[in-house]
């Protein structure tokens, strides 16, 4: 979306409200998730993924999300993404006036049987009465439809799925209608030479501007080195958890997001521009702490930035700096 | 070397006897340094920096690293390491048969000052000294003398040092008669475009050869990031501690050392060659656990490695394994 990229090199989509909050047992109250979101677009977050349309019995932790899609959608300037298991889920998704919907399909077939219980053509089913649905809205108000790959890199029931099984799947979901597929390493087994390898073969398939996105976990410490790899090849939408809030990978079956400050961090000492302050990113962390009590963590959070660094140059002795007088 | 490089894309050196030692309190028995180094030998790692010359009042954890150096000389294909302050440790560690002395010349001024108590020029006359030392010596018993530019990427008193300055001074330790300069991230400062350009700034002013290595913390979290990066340039040579052993970045003022269980994982997933067995290195582990308290971390080493992940091969995803039959 140019409007999102404006002024910005990388997007960062922070997925904290949905996938770390779907990951941990305790239920933030809702005021919370607003007064979270709000912060976060303060600080210059574009886009945030709210929440799930899952049914509240499965996840408690996702019941008021048609209400945190309307909040977020009053906030200026912020793109407002869900994710959605299914039609129904996509039906909810569409009347609360979510930005973008993403419905994931895991390609594993094993994972997906037992995660969502439909097989792939059963997904793709959802997946065609999705983009049904969406094109009997007016043009303005149909969100974007992003199909994620889920396990793209491996899967811990099947182990690794091969890439043109992956790229087979993409190739299905944009035939079906989805505006774009989405790359997700689930479970935390990528290396950033399989990274570039994958993106590679999407975009031969697709085309490049059906896959400009990356979810990545850190669960085996590779998660900014992934993202490194797939800004070279120049992906430039990156999901990130604040605070990795959701499991941290130093504790088993952790899901392990990337933490939103690092990846800031990394970003900007590199001279790229997010359009995120640090340190108002920073005291986000303080709002949740207060609504869960489950751990928060990242690297720069508790090292603080480097001596004099200032944020938003042209990178960590890059540019002039290089050059500066002794 | 060309021996130690012989069937490997990727030279690691375990430094965790070393940095990993001298940033903890509890003192290691000199029997568990050498079943640790000998365990790592047996894994496959081929260069280990045993330990630092300093006085043993300053730092107890290191008093026997004469011994130490002597031991680990006993172990076949394997190239010792040792850090030296000054002259004085340099006299110690060629005494003792060390293969490789590295003497670290912190770019900051200020840095240098407090940790060594000594100005630039005082520590170019260390390396005179050193350098005319190892020239009396048969040219086979001669050590492999490094001159590391520490802080490097920038000093928690003085913040960052420009590229220019550390560039003039790496410059002068090969004019002095270092066989190569070390590029040390001694605070966690940097970030993968510094890594990349610091690297070629000092290939340009030094040659290629005399600069194949580098040192790099994990204390904001981009230390694999900034590993991929020097790679991606052409570095073959990464150091790291078993364990991150010498501070879990979680804590404050901790060292930080990238982790080498992760740093293998990462390697040979991408289908390089380390010549390191993982599986036999995270048996390593044990041993220092049961010398010293301390905690040691790294994800792998809790995650476990991907299912059905086969070590050594053309990369995970990658090669044939991209093209698999469904």
């Amino acid at each position: 979306m140019d409007t999102l990229m404006s002024g910005i090199d990388v997007l960062i989509s922070e997925v904290g409200p949905r996938d770390g909050l779907q990951s941990i047992t305790s239920v933030m109250p809702t005021d919370a998730k607003k007064a979270w979101i709000a912060a976060e677009a303060a600080a210059g977050v574009r886009e945030v993924e709210v929440g799930s349309f899952v049914p509240a019995k499965l996840l408690p932790q996702m019941a008021d999300t048609a209400e945190v899609v309307s909040y977020a959608r009053t906030i200026k300037g912020l793109k407002v993404a869900a994710l959605v298991p299914n039609f129904k889920g996509a039906e909810a998704a569409i009347a609360a006036g979510a930005h973008k919907i993403t419905l994931p399909l895991s390609v594993s077939e094993t994972h997906s049987l037992k995660n969502l219980r439909k097989t792939h053509e059963e997904v793709f089913e959802e997946v065609r009465q999705i983009v049904a649905l969406i094109k009997t809205l007016p043009v303005d108000r149909r969100p974007q439809f992003e199909g994620s790959l889920s396990t793209a890199f491996g899967c811990t029931l099947e182990g690794l799925i091969p890439e043109v099984t992956v790229v087979k799947l993409g190739e299905r979901l944009v035939a079906l209608g989805c505006d774009e597929v989405g790359l997700a390493d689930t479970t935390g087994y990528a290396n950033p030479a399989q990274v570039k390898s994958m993106i590679k073969s999407i975009w031969a398939a697709v085309g490049r501007d059906k896959l400009t996105g990356i979810h990545i976990h850190n669960t085996r410490g590779l998660g900014l080195a992934n993202v490194l790899a797939a800004l070279d090849v120049g992906l430039t939408t990156f999901d990130s958890s604040l605070g990795g809030l959701g499991g941290c990978p130093f504790a088993p079956g952790a899901s392990g997001n990337i933490v939103t400050e690092d990846l800031v961090f990394m970003l900007d000492s590199m001279g790229l521009k997010t359009g995120i302050d640090l340190a108002a990113l920073l005291k986000v962390r303080d709002i949740v702490k207060a609504a869960v009590p489950d751990e928060m963590y990242g690297f720069t959070p508790d090292a603080g930035v480097p001596k004099g660094y200032v944020q938003g140059g042209q990178g960590w002795g890059l540019g002039a700096a290089k050059m500066a007088a002794e």
